[in-house]
């Protein structure tokens, strides 16, 4: 059987597993413009937790923090169960590649929490907006063209594609669109996580003007179970994402993940770096 | 001159200053009902970097991971620039404990991300709803009666106030209230990374039913800069928070902190536990 690209991407291997020390390495299925595509950098941050012994539980939330632009090549990824309760654990997380002098250098840093979860009371205030379904949406490109992770995504916008025209006209910052990985792969919380990540940058949809920008910090909280993963399989997610406030070199985007049938499973926001 | 009980909450000394390491205690002025209030922990937290002689810039995001209760009582806190990049910094932050058996704990984990900002294009794509000034509404409590930080903040809350009656009437999750300092402080970025979580929980208001909560971890991301701060200075904010996604055992909420000006200085998001 063929190897999914995501599999690829998010395979690690560990020098010494108690002390949760993996290797990896970037992948060129999902290059971007001048480094591994951040999704996928956060999702093999978590994928490190997810792989260690002495997980508690599913991942609740996790935060990664992009220290410096990854080169191609291997890495590795430090995850520490640094305080485990009853039901739930705390994770630090960090990444390293070598630099240029040979050493080691921080590119990454990150926390994420897992928990044992129980059925209770729930309700969501946050319902999917009425969107035509996958079927009826056009698929587009909504990333740099030259871009090989856009590539790795079936991506449909319904609104807030990105500008066909960088005129400086655009006047909202909000995009919705169906997105599933292309080959569909079943979906686990690593993918979620990279797919958190998935939105172009809001500033360029805002101004209708293609900045240089680089994304500093992406939390994602995850609201779902293996049941209901497994209830979603391969299926579209609907993706929403919006810019919060732009200001002085950086904006907010706040992102939510639903399944085709209606159950929020993630919410997430980064803060992002533009240049001018 | 008296000092303010949030500075007495925010002192920190340093044993040794070149590796971050700074002592602190938990304040009776904040107390929660069975520990201090998260708002001050996280704002001690990110207060570690700012008192630390390499930061560059000031804050864009903290991340704060809340492993276990706090004690009455004397913390560490290490706090590390990681990566130092020209215009942007890294940070890792750990506060210990001593637990029963006399060893350090970890209780709180966190990252923070430094920048120096500069003058560029901006909006905002989340305006500030049209509310009553903080004059025309009354200051109501809108915690726990016998929680001791409540006393620290002015809260006037327009709508989603704490439920007069427990008794699972709930309909709505969203809160919109007048907050700041009581007494009155100038806003400096400590303050504000407290202030995201002055807001009671949203499954008490969802529910209007109390069950036992606690925050797992919250990220603050800043829109401001010293100038803007300045401005604000003892002024109310406008506080904004909903509940997005309920679901066993856990729920997200979104909130903003808005200037009476109309200025969004900081969104914040946090994950939280709750028991049933």
């Amino acid at each position: 059987m063929k190897t999914h690209p995501l599999d690829k991407t998010l395979a690690l291997a560990h020098s010494d597993i108690r002390v949760g020390l993996f290797t990896g390495a970037t992948s060129p299925d999902y290059w971007n413009m001048v480094g591994p595509f951040g999704g996928t950098t956060a999702a093999v941050m978590l994928q490190a937790v997810l792989r260690h012994p002495d997980l508690l539980g599913a991942p609740i939330s996790a935060t990664v923090n992009y220290a410096s632009a990854l080169s191609e090549g291997p890495f590795e990824i430090l995850a520490i169960p640094v305080r485990t309760n009853r039901s739930t654990q705390h994770w630090t997380i960090q990444m390293s590649q070598a630099g240029p002098d040979g050493k080691p250098h921080v590119t990454t840093t990150g926390t994420a929490v897992s928990a044992v979860r129980r059925d209770t009371w729930g309700t969501t205030d946050l319902p999917m907006p009425e969107v035509p379904p996958p079927d009826a949406v056009q698929r587009q490109r909504i990333g740099p063209a030259r871009a090989e992770w856009i590539q790795r995504y079936d991506m449909r916008p319904i609104i807030g594609s990105i500008p066909a025209e960088w005129d400086g006209s655009g006047d909202a910052s909000e995009t919705r669109m169906w997105l599933r990985d292309d080959e569909p792969r079943p979906l686990d919380f690593a993918a979620l996580m990279a797919m958190s990540d998935c939105f172009f940058p809001r500033v360029w949809l805002r101004r209708a003007n293609p900045v240089p920008i680089g994304t500093v910090s992406i939390t994602t909280y995850f609201h779902v179970d293996a049941a209901m993963l497994a209830e979603v399989g391969t299926g579209h997610l609907l993706g929403v994402a919006k810019g919060q406030q732009f200001r002085n070199g950086y904006f907010d985007q706040a992102a939510q993940l639903w399944s085709e049938a209606g159950a929020l499973l993630a919410t997430s926001n980064q803060i992002v770096y533009f240049k001018e």
